[in-house]
């Protein structure tokens, strides 16, 4: 395809129709710089696409294709819809089945088109968990729905220009995310960092993995799973060659990396790495999805159904993502391990 | 006294001798800014201190007293020591027992002279807990050495620029650390808050409670604490009249309290609230001591043993103490219940 010349095709899921997500996704792709690094195939309802184009993106050409391989080369901005229902069908601001529904529906229609190479990576916008529930899904975010449809155990990457963050565990409560802090998910998390580094283009990534207790246990005072847990698995990683170090101190190694000392952090749980890049977040957060057949990065904010179609949402999140997306399908770096072999 | 008028007087201590702070203690008492804002009566071993003075303040004039009270009123900058041991006593960059001894007897000695009302505050340098053990002491660090001599259960209040902190635990483990989420010590946590606000001087803050599971617990599905534990405690704290809201996420509360939108925040576990925190470390994070009746404010960092003696250490952040307790002092906000008379 040439991609390293001309422009990768990018599947962007408009996220819940009743939140800012089509906003955010007019807003961006309508950005010069978006522009220039890529071409975009909009997921979602049809009528959503067109209302929040005519709103945020007036001057943007929309072209509605049947399917993406209808998508002419010289479009610069299709739309995929995968539902002909009206625009009341999706109240602003409000939780429904039939947003949830239509959300979830965007985003595996989205993967299919970059499974099936059609599309190079999927660009997500927000979902909201309760429409999904309504709507009869129990996944409780994107990574999950993605690992259902491969068929494989999906991770997600956090990303902001300061720092890049894997999770051993996300969504879970804070007792069960102790209970998986076990050597093996610690190795697992590690070795996903590396993919990571490697996928976002650093040649040999530092990596550094945080403790769970205060102090990283203080020797065992604070508790012993930084010792026994953690520990093991960080000289397992070095020994196979890895740049990796820790178990650190969890309240300053992300300070750490924001400076410059580590590449990627792999965070415990979730707040102990959601935290600190949210504190960057007015540059940008990005969700990667790693792990899986596909590219797949998304903004980090939620629906805001507070400020849905008032035209305030900052897209900057959803600019990021877009870059981080282009900037994997150009790194070159290997797909995992069992990855289609459709892709790239 | 009429401190509201002429400057008060701080005890500050020196930390652990090995450590950077003699440094930082003797940069930050000669800085202009502090001068003007207070006087200073030194706590450490002699010979360390006059070491430091000669490096990093030679110009500062340093007078030794016997004791507190035979300060005269034109001294800037006294000394009283608590040790006669050569400087050779204290290995630079190294743990030691007599450097972990002299450090918990500057923190009880400065302790005293507060209690005793020839100081108003103490502002202190950083401990190392192994020297402090291999000295014979068993305490975490500042805030239970202070809280054992007044008698009284200590809070730390971590404090920085923009972000205010109080925890409901902080040295122990995080199993230990979720088991003590129970609406007495959330409570506990949030009126220490509304002190703590008070004191800095916030007429009627604005405190928010962070959640204990990630998205609070997304209404039950990532643990039942939010809502058995945090959600009682709040709507108490807010029927008795307090400005009080949560339990919000963890993960964007800190960033909109640093937004302006709250003036402190109570986060359930140590690094919930030290990652926010010292990610502005650069702006002079500070720790401060509540329920006692003294005001005791700290840098937020650590010995920093790997560039102790060569003059690197930044002295932001006993700045910054310095200028929080000057605040505390000229507050006029009331002592906790049951402090000492001779307080204030």
């Amino acid at each position: 395809m040439g991609d390293a010349m001309t422009r990768p095709l990018l599947a962007v899921t408009l996220g819940d129709p009743s939140g800012i997500g089509p906003e955010v996704a007019l807003k961006a792709v309508a950005e010069p710089e978006a522009q220039g690094l890529a071409r975009y195939l909009l997921v979602g309802p049809e009528q959503i696409a067109r209302a929040a184009r005519d709103r945020f993106a007036p001057s943007l050409r929309l072209e509605t294709v049947p399917s993406a391989s209808q998508l002419r080369a010289e479009t610069d901005v299709g739309l995929l819809s995968i539902s002909a229902e009206p625009l009341e069908a999706f109240p602003t601001g409000q939780v429904s089945a039939a947003s949830g529904r239509a959300a979830v529906v965007a985003v595996e229609t989205a993967a299919r088109l970059v499974l099936g190479g059609e599309a190079r990576a999927i660009v997500t916008a927000p979902l909201h968990k309760e429409a999904m529930h309504l709507a009869g899904y129990r996944h409780p975010g994107h990574t999950e729905i993605l690992g259902e449809l491969c068929g494989k155990k999906a991770t997600m990457l956090l990303s902001s220009p300061r720092l890049r963050v894997i999770h051993v565990s996300v969504h879970c409560s804070l007792r069960e995310a102790i209970e998986r802090v076990t050597p093996e998910n610690v190795g697992a998390a590690i070795r996903m960092a590396q993919e990571a580094g490697s996928r976002l283009g650093y040649a040999r990534p530092r990596i550094a993995v945080a403790g769970l207790n205060p102090h990283a246990g203080e020797g065992g005072m604070f508790g012993r799973e930084d010792d026994e847990a953690i520990r093991p698995a960080v000289e397992e990683a070095r020994a196979a060659g890895l740049e990796v170090s820790g178990p650190w101190p969890p309240d300053t190694v992300f300070l750490r990396a924001s400076q410059g000392e580590f590449d990627v952090v792999v965070a415990m749980y979730h707040d102990q790495g959601h935290i600190p890049v949210k504190l960057f977040g007015l540059e940008g957060g990005v969700n990667v999805t790693l792990g899986l057949p596909l590219i797949r990065t998304s903004v980090d904010h939620g629906t805001a159904f507070d400020i849905a179609g008032r035209g305030v949402a900052q897209h900057e999140s959803m600019l990021e993502a877009i870059r981080v997306a282009v900037r994997m399908v150009r790194s070159g770096a290997q797909p995992p391990p069992g990855s289609n072999p459709r892709y790239d």
